[in-house]
C-alpha cells in the first residue's frame, strides 16, 4: 500500500495556516460533541522511525481540552508491564465513554518490532498475532469506540535527513532513556512488515490512513481531516444507532449440558471431608509456593446458582493460601465508573501480576448471565460477548495464565431449602436479599443461559468445571481437587 | 514497653478452640456491621522477625467474608513503588468505607529497617519521620478510620526456634524472594528500635497493643480480641457521632491575602505576549527534559475564580511539553467511588512518576474551598484539612517532587464580563453553567475561603502563587515564568 502514496503533496504555507486554524476549532467542538455523546476514541500514530509523531501529536493536542485526552507510548515499555498479558496496558488505558486516547505507536509498534526482529530479550511477549490485534480492536469498536490508526509515511531519504536533524537536537539524549528501536537502520525490511500488517489488519472496523509526513504540515493537516471524519461518523452512527434494530437468529440451538450432572450421588460425610481437606489444602500450599517460584498467575472465576456455595468454596481454595499471593474479587453490577468503560475493563484491571492468584467471586460471565436474563445487554451485545470472553482468556493463557472457571451447580429444590435455612438463620440472614427470591422466578431463562455460556465458552485455554453442588462438602472438594490437578499439569511442564 | 509484657501465658487447648470459635465468629458479623456502617479499617502487624505473622494473619482472616478485606507486605516492597512518595503505597490501597486493608508490617517496618540500619540501596526513601506516621494515621482516623496497630512480641529464644522451623519448612526459600531484613541476628538492636518506635507512635488515636507469641495460639486469641474491641468502639461512636455537635472557634482572624493584589496594571499586549510566549514555551520544553533525565517529578495545582483563566493557562504550560511527560487531571466533584475513601485518596492515585508532570485542574483544596462553602464537608473536616494538606504536599516534596500551586485571580466585574462574553460566542458557551452564576454569587464567602486557604498552605515545600489574571495574557505568562524560575532553582541544586 505504501507504494501507492503521493509523497509529494505539499501544501502552501498560508493554506496550511488557514486549514489549520480551521480544523483545530472542528477537531475542539467534536471532542465536546463526542463527549457529549459517550464516545470513546482511541488514536493510534504507527509509522517509520523519524516520522516526527511526537510534533505531529503535539500539534494536534493544541486544539483538544487537555482534561479530555492523554497521550501513551509503547516506546517505555516497562519490565513491569511485560509481567502482565500483552493487552493489559491496552485494556487498563482505555478512554471512557467521551474520553481520546492517543497511542504513539501502541500495539502495533510493539508487534513491528518483534516482526523485524528488533524487540528485546522479552522476545514472545511481543509475539501476538495480527488475529489478537483484530480481535482487540472489533471488541471495542463493536462496543461503539472509535479507533483510528494511522501509519506515517515518508521516504527513506527523509527519514535520514529527519533523523539527523532530531540526533542534532537531542544528541541522541531521548533514544538512550527509550530506544526507539533501529529501523532506521532498516527501511527495506520495515517496509516489508509494515505491508504485512497492513494486509492483516486494515479491517472494516478499524481501517489503516496512511498518511505522507515527508511534508509535517501537510502531514498534520490529513490527519486532522482523517481523525476529523472519524468522529464525524462516529457521531452519525450514534443518531442512527438509536433507532436501529437488531436482528438475531434465535435458532442457535445449545445442548442441555447442565441436564448432563446428576447431583443426588455426589455426596461426602462430614469426617472424609475433613481429612480431605486438610490434605488437599496443604497441597496447594506448597504449590502456590512452586507457582510462585515459576512466575506462573492464576485467575480463577466462581459463577454459580444464588446460595450455590461460591463463597464456601472460595473461602476453602483460599484457606490453604499464603494471604500475600492471592486476592478475592467481588464482582457486583457496575458502578457508574465502570459502566463508563467496556464491560471487560474492570476485569483487566484485577489480572494477577506472575506468581499471583486472582479469584473472582462472580466474573465477566455476567455479561451473558445476569445481564442477558435481565435485559441489560442488548441481544448483540452479549451474543458476541462469548467471542470476546474467549479472546481474552485466550490472551491470558498465552501469556502463561492458568485460567479456571466452576459453575456451583445446585438444583432448585436445594437453592430453596438453602434459603429457608438462611432466613431462618440469625447468623445468615444478611446473606439473602429479595434479589436471590426473584432471581429465583427466572431459573428456567438462567438454565438456557448457562447452557449456551457452558457450551460457548469452555475452552481448553480456559475450561469450565461444573460442580455437583448439593452437597457442599463434595463441592468443596471438587473444587480443590481440580485446581490441584490443572496445577500439577502446569507444574509437571 | 516490651518488658512488661507477660510471654509465659499460655492458654490451654480446650480453651483456646473454644474461644477462637466464638471469637471467629463474633468478627464476622462485627466485619458485616462495620461494612453496614461504613468503617473503614485498617489493621498493621508489625513485630519481631519470625513471630509468624503470616500464619496468624492467615488465621485471623479465616473469620472474615474474602471480599471484604485484603491483605498487604511490605517486605515486598518494589523499585516501581519506590519511584513514589513513601506514602503513596498506602494510600493508594487505602480500605474504603466498610473495607478491611491488613498490613504485614506496612509503614513501621520500612521505618525500623531504616533505624536499624538494614534497609537497602534507596536509603533515604525510608526515612521518614516519626511525625509523617502520626500525621498520616491522624488523617485517617479524624476522618472515621479505625487504625488498629498490633506488635507481635516474644523472646530472643523462641525467636531462634521459629526461624530454624521456619527455615526446615521453606528453605528459606522465601526469604531468598521476599528478604525480610537479618533482625534475627540483632535483637538487642531491634529492641531499642521498637522501643523508641512505641514512644514516638503511641497516640490516642492510633494506640499500640503488644501481644506475646511466645505461644502463637495464645497470641491468636489476643490479637482477635483487640481487633474486636477495636471494631466494637469504632460501632459505638459511629452512633454517637450522629448527635454530636463540633464547637470550633470561628474567630481565627486571616489577612485579606487576595485585597493585597493589584490586578488594573498587570497588563501585557498581544505582541509581547506571543513572543514571550514562545520563548518561555521553548526554555520550558528543554527544561521538561532535563528534569526528566534528573528523575524530577512536579506537581502543578491551578485554583481559581470560574472564568478565571485556569485552562488557557493550563494550555500554554502543556502547549510547551512532550505529551508523553505530562498528565492532566480534570478535579470535578467526587463521584460515588471516590467518596467511599479519604477525600485525599484520589489525589495520592495521579502523583507523577519520576520524571514526570501532573497538572491539576483544581484539587485536593475543594476541600477548603467549594466543599467549605456550599457546607459539604463539617467545619472540623475543613478546619482539620489544611494540615492534612500541608502534610501531603510536604511529603510530596521531601520525596524530591516540585509542588507548585496557582490562584487565577481576576475581580467580580471581570467575571462578569467574561460569562457574557461565554454566553454570546457559540464556540464557548459550553463552558458556561447555571452553577457558574450560582458561585458568583457567593463571591465574599470564597473570598474568605480563598484568604484563609493561601494564609494556611503558602508553604516552602509547597508555594502558592496568586496569578493576576484578568488580562489573561500577563496571566499566563506569570504562570510560565513562576515555573521557570523554580525550574532553574531547582536545577541548580
Amino acid at each position: 500500500m505504501l507504494d501507492k502514496v503521493n509523497l509529494k503533496k505539499r501544501l502552501k504555507k498560508r493554506e496550511y495556516e488557514t486549514r489549520y486554524d480551521e480544523l483545530s476549532i472542528k477537531l475542539g467542538s467534536l471532542q465536546r460533541a463526542a463527549k457529549e455523546a459517550g464516545i470513546p476514541v482511541m488514536v493510534v500514530f504507527e509509522g517509520w522511525r523519524g516520522a516526527m509523531r511526537g510534533t505531529l501529536i503535539n500539534k494536534l493536542i493544541e486544539s483538544l481540552d487537555p482534561r479530555g485526552f492523554r497521550v501513551y507510548s509503547s516506546s517505555k515499555t516497562t519490565a513491569q508491564q511485560r509481567r502482565f498479558p500483552f493487552f493489559s496496558f491496552f485494556w487498563q488505558h482505555l478512554p471512557n465513554k467521551g474520553g481520546i486516547a492517543i497511542h504513539h505507536r501502541g500495539w502495533y509498534f510493539l508487534k513491528n518490532e518483534h516482526e523485524v526482529g528488533d524487540s528485546d530479550e522479552a522476545d514472545e511477549w511481543y509475539n501476538i498475532s495480527y488475529e489478537d490485534i483484530n480481535a482487540f480492536e472489533k471488541a471495542l469498536t463493536d462496543d461503539g469506540y472509535t479507533v483510528v490508526k494511522i501509519f506515517t509515511h515518508l521516504s527513506q531519504k527523509q527519514q535520514e535527513e529527519n533523523l539527523k536533524k532530531i540526533d542534532k537536537i537531542y544528541g541522541k539524549a531521548w533514544e538512550d532513556i527509550a530506544p526507539g528501536g533501529v529501523e532506521g537502520l532498516n527501511y527495506k525490511e520495515y517496509g516489508k512488515v509494515y505491508e504485512k500488517m497492513f494486509k492483516k489488519t486494515d479491517t472494516v472496523n478499524a481501517p489503516w490512513h496512511i498518511v505522507s509526513v515527508e511534508d509535517l504540515h501537510t502531514g498534520l493537516i490529513a490527519a486532522f481531516e482523517i481523525i476529523i471524519q472519524a468522529l464525524e461518523n462516529a457521531l452519525s452512527q450514534t443518531k442512527e444507532k438509536k433507532t436501529h434494530k437488531v436482528v438475531i437468529n434465535k435458532d442457535l440451538s445449545v445442548p442441555d449440558i447442565l441436564g448432563n450432572y446428576v447431583l443426588s450421588d455426589k455426596i461426602i460425610d462430614k469426617k472424609s471431608y475433613s481429612e480431605k481437606l486438610k490434605e488437599m489444602q496443604q497441597r496447594l500450599s506448597t504449590m502456590q509456593f512452586e507457582l510462585f517460584k515459576k512466575g506462573i498467575a492464576t485467575i480463577v472465576g466462581f459463577e454459580g446458582w444464588d446460595a450455590g456455595g461460591k463463597g464456601g468454596a472460595i473461602k476453602r481454595f483460599t484457606g490453604a493460601l499464603d494471604p500475600l499471593g492471592y486476592a478475592v474479587n467481588p464482582v457486583a453490577a457496575p458502578n457508574a465508573l465502570e459502566n463508563s468503560y467496556n464491560y471487560l475493563w474492570r476485569f483487566w484491571q484485577h489480572v494477577p501480576n506472575s506468581g499471583e492468584i486472582a479469584v473472582f467471586d462472580r466474573t465477566w460471565y455476567g455479561r451473558v448471565l445476569v445481564e442477558r436474563v435481565e435485559r441489560f445487554a442488548r441481544v448483540d451485545e452479549w451474543r458476541r460477548a462469548y467471542q470476546e470472553i474467549n479472546d481474552m482468556e485466550a490472551q491470558w493463557a498465552k501469556h502463561g495464565i492458568v485460567v479456571q472457571k466452576f459453575w456451583m451447580q445446585i438444583d432448585k429444590e436445594e437453592q430453596y431449602n438453602r434459603f429457608e435455612a438462611r432466613e431462618n438463620d440469625p447468623n445468615k440472614k444478611w446473606k439473602i436479599t429479595p434479589d436471590d427470591w426473584r432471581n429465583r422466578d427466572k431459573w428456567d431463562a438462567y438454565v438456557d443461559a448457562v447452557n449456551e455460556m457452558l457450551y460457548r465458552t469452555d475452552t481448553k485455554a480456559a475450561p469450565w468445571t461444573v460442580v455437583e453442588a448439593n452437597c457442599k462438602y463434595y463441592a468443596r472438594l471438587k473444587v480443590l481437587e481440580t485446581m490441584i490437578k490443572r496445577y500439577e499439569e502446569v507444574l509437571k511442564k
